[in-house]
């Protein structure tokens, strides 16, 4: 199964980080880093990656859309979310972290649908589009193919629930084990909410 | 103060990238990425990364060593070990996450100190110095400028350790609750060791 990053310039890099560590530990994946142009991509925090362009990912593949301060230009950046629609209906799941769930909220794939996302700015994610049922006090939440996680370090436990829901809890265990992280496993225990 | 990330094919993604996210909230940091080469350097979760040449990284910084299956390989580089011991030797303070502490005791800047590693390879990382005082039972070790960390996430503890030691524990704590972070801050309890 092919897991394809989706990069973007001022992505926060341990939103993509942590599901890409987990992910990798499942034998059935694949991961895969992209990117709307393709080339190299920076991150926050300066560490720059090798992408490939969005356009040659394989379809059917998990999708995940990290966050972080780069989603604010974005937002209204009708080209990029375009895009990012079609790979988001291409996908067969879609994990988002932190403020990724805005972006996915603003292609409308996410109307009447529950999602949740970091809790220090989650008016202002929330604002991007009111049509999505938003949960406020989550450490990540599941609606159908989406899951969408709280800020940054929520991002690894969601992938683990998600691997979870997909391959057992045993595999989602064994991989925090083999990690040595100790897994908030109930996406519902949220310390951060207000 | 400079944050110099030192990269290796086959480095474990989250070993650098978890004390990259936290160390980039510290103001006072600036990260850098390099290599004993320069150039793209690929993790073995397949994202790759830009570097500069190590030799080139400024004087005096934090030097931060992840671990991953490409350091076996290195154990035995001795044009590699000897670059690193220079640019260890140049730090003001040296964190290793999981097997990178091996490549550190390589180095023999660890004899006679104590430190830890990932505990499902420790007997293995162990065996590469039997001068270092290896501490079976710890979630991280401190010893002069040298923190060394258990496997893979522990490295994110042993960062927040390292700023608390630093910055206060008030900075450490505000950083972890930024990132949304359940901060496991006790040094000796490691719920992973045999």
């Amino acid at each position: 199964m092919n897991v394809n990053i989706l990069f973007f310039n001022d992505f926060e890099a341990l939103d993509a980080f942590g599901p890409i560590e987990i992910l990798s530990k499942v034998e059935e994946c694949k991961l895969n880093s992209y990117s709307l142009d393709g080339g190299i991509i920076a991150s926050t925090q300066g560490t720059s990656v090798l992408t490939e362009k969005l356009e040659t990912a394989p379809k059917d593949g998990i999708l995940v859309i990290p966050g972080g301060v780069g989603v604010r230009a974005l937002f209204s950046d009708s080209q990029f979310l375009m895009k990012l629609k079609e790979a988001v209906e291409q996908s067969c799941y879609c994990l988002t972290v932190c403020t990724g769930s805005g972006l996915l909220a603003r292609t409308g794939l996410l109307d009447g649908k529950k999602a949740t996302s970091n809790k220090r700015v989650f008016d202002w994610v929330a604002s991007s589009n009111l049509n999505v049922n938003w949960i406020k006090s989550a450490r990540w939440v599941v609606d159908g193919k989406y899951y969408t996680s709280s800020g940054v370090s929520a991002g690894m436990d969601m992938t683990l629930g998600f691997i979870k829901d997909r391959f057992g809890d045993d595999k989602a265990n064994s991989i925090a084990r083999l990690i040595e992280y100790i897994w908030n496993s109930d996406s519902s225990l949220d310390l951060f909410a207000r």
